[in-house]
């Protein structure tokens, strides 16, 4: 295999020697990205006069084991594992005491938001010798099989719309309908690719499936975004985005489905356009490239099972159970490989984890990952921070004058917890 | 890769549904054997209503991955490690709980002695969801670099003839000076030859050297199996074995080389040739076939980096520093591999292991792994049962009306500790 992994360093608050290391265990994409959305570290840093450390993941960003070739085949992609990347995280940390100055004695704290954030939870887990302690910032560690109900995930996500503007859930669960009429005719689909501004028109059925998977898609990701300030991490939004996208679907009678479609291109376009600079629309993609998608699908097919499904009334999509058969097929045709359903739930402890300790969990009631999270205490160590008016770890981000009151209470509490795994690490060095 | 790893059941006492799980987790060598020479978790099983699981480890006995070929070059091997065994025994456990009908809540027990403990004990570190606690007999888990001195593991050795015969760690301290001597010329070596009744003459000073590494495997495994009754584990042998031994090697006075050496063959036979059916010696082997060496020697080659050294003073051995870089050249040149001399630390907490629960650390007084073991009580739950009349793990055989008072008492209070681990499980289920 080919060079080691990519890490960021920050040590102009670090009290060395033995000040702590704030270690970001690296999710599914650009670390330098995430680096910049993760300014809670920052800020902590001279408050706890300790160095940042941000990790990598093996195969996203710069990351690449066999370079431009690691994804060519299941051969290659065979070391993308979250056990290999938590052994990374861990050697890099040794390594690091080991050569730097004043780290020798540093007590390390993971923090990760999603999926970084299981990462985080689960290096505490594995790793109790490596990091004292974890943030597991919006992590959905119980989205596996068995775990949490399948469709409590969409749950959220419609809750967010309801509670966002009058009708706009309800007029979301009719658009679906509205599509599939519309684009029965060969002058409905073309309607529908215009009015969308679509870069490349719909021609047949699949693609029109694949264009409501693609709203979806935007659905979820606006309750991922909804921060109470403008902010740009999928995409660049105006604060609490679903509110302005609800604007454009608030009918309170019933209306034409060319009328109802109308709505919801303004809405969609509130998130791929609010800066005015696309051309176009394009279906292929609906959050920042620098996600690293083909790994995290990867990694999907492989370890990371997460069941979804929906029923069209108690939340506002299609109704779709969860098919893990031909999820598999999918996997098996695209990869090679087939998931293993229950690994995850062996590896990671699925909801017998009491015997860890050190972890925060912190969960955004507007964000639909909360629905797989910790969001009650398992112990006095094992502890869950609920902020209800956040969406997808917001704790993570800089603080903002347009921080609600929660998040502001969660991020404090959040740092009281370090304090203490740090004087308690002092203790037994 | 081929088949799954075997596995041996025996269900006579369980109480099903829900009567907990006995599981050992294999080492180095044939399940059966170790089955066999476990007769404590046989004895137990009545005792608790247990279930026994015999796990064998991957690459061991019949465990082949990909058959007769899977030492045959690197790649191979390269699944051969400790964390995959684990992750086999957790895959094994989940898959028998939703199959075996009336196991689903049944409490899992890990017991291992020697490799197997260490697996026991990590196993239960790495999967506390799948195993509610571990008894880790005779487990040197700090037999790593930096954790304990070198030379303790020789040193125990010494002390084992020191106080089991007259002068008889004297003269062994003594006897390689006379192989020396006695070698260096050709009747000489012949003579050597034929008092130790060789298989294969020695013809050079290389034969030599590994001649004297076969006597001082000898003594460590006489060490390891002084037994207080005849058993067979490494070899058939009398009670008390060293004492035996020593009675050949008791002079009191200065005695020629010959005559000294003459002693130290009569001793050696004891180990070798105890029930006379051997017509020769053979300096290749000094233990059962059951193990697996050349799989052990690879782990060894990879993540099982385990210091050893003497100085001849302390212990009855020719001086010999531990070389790191030599045996990393010897690695290289056997497999093409080279050791990961701190990874072993970095996966399993080395020293710093406090915040993990449920593990029983026995250890005998008489045994050189003792050196490497847990010595010491870590928390109310990371316990040390010592045995000081007790050699490799004496406490996992079947019980004997000559077993000392101490592994009595360890062996009732290892049980009082599973009682207490059911419990707990029962209350949080």
């Amino acid at each position: 295999m080919g060079s080691s992994s990519l890490y960021l360093t920050a040590d102009q608050h670090w009290q060395r020697p033995g000040g702590p290391i704030l270690f970001y265990t690296g999710n599914e994409g650009d670390v330098t990205w995430f680096c910049n959305n993760t300014g809670f570290m920052w800020e902590v840093a001279e408050e706890l006069g300790a160095m940042l450390v941000f990790a990598e993941h093996r195969y996203y960003g710069e990351s690449l084991p066999f370079g431009p070739d690691s994804f060519s085949d299941s051969k290659r992609l065979n070391y993308l594992t979250s056990e290999q990347a938590l052994a990374d995280f861990a050697v890099l940390i040794q390594s690091l005491k080991k050569t730097l100055p004043g780290a020798e004695r540093s007590p390390v704290i993971a923090v990760g938001g999603s999926y970084g954030g299981m990462l985080s939870a689960w290096f505490r887990m594995k790793y109790p010798n490596v990091v004292v302690g974890a943030l597991a910032a919006s992590a959905p560690i119980w989205q596996f099989p068995g775990m949490v109900p399948c469709g409590d995930f969409y749950k959220v996500v419609t809750q967010d719309f309801a509670k966002s503007g009058f009708n706009c859930d309800t007029n979301i669960r009719e658009s679906w309908k509205a599509i599939n009429n519309v684009s029965s005719t060969a002058p409905g689909l073309q309607w529908l690719s215009e009015e969308f501004s679509l870069c490349a028109p719909l021609k047949n059925k699949m693609e029109v499936a694949a264009f409501k998977g693609w709203l979806q898609e935007t659905w979820v990701n606006l309750a991922m975004v909804d921060y109470p300030y403008p902010a740009n991490f999928l995409q660049p939004l105006p604060r609490w985005p679903i509110q302005v996208v609800c604007k454009s679907l608030s009918f309170d009678s019933p209306v034409s489905d060319y009328q109802l479609l109308h709505g919801v291109s303004q809405a969609v376009k509130v998130y791929y356009n609010f800066t005015g600079g696309a051309s176009c629309l394009n279906t292929s993609q609906t959050a920042t490239g620098s996600l690293g998608v083909l790994g995290w699908f990867y990694q999907a097919c492989t370890e990371m099972v997460m069941p979804m499904c929906s029923d069209g009334v108690q939340d506002m999509f299609e109704p779709e159970e969860w098919n893990f058969q031909a999820f598999s097929d999918e996997c098996s045709s695209m990869f090679g490989v087939r998931p293993r359903a229950d690994w995850a739930a062996t590896l990671y402890g699925g909801k017998d984890i009491a015997s860890h300790s050190n972890i925060i969990f912190s969960n955004g009631g507007l964000d639909p990952w909360s629905a797989g999270g910790v969001t009650q205490n398992l112990s006095d160590s094992l502890v869950s921070i609920m902020i209800p008016d956040g969406a997808h770890h917001l704790d993570l981000r800089y603080s903002n004058d347009l921080d609600p009151p929660s998040v502001r209470a969660a991020r404090a509490l959040e740092v009281q917890y370090f304090r203490q795994w740090i004087r308690q690490a002092e203790k037994t060095r």
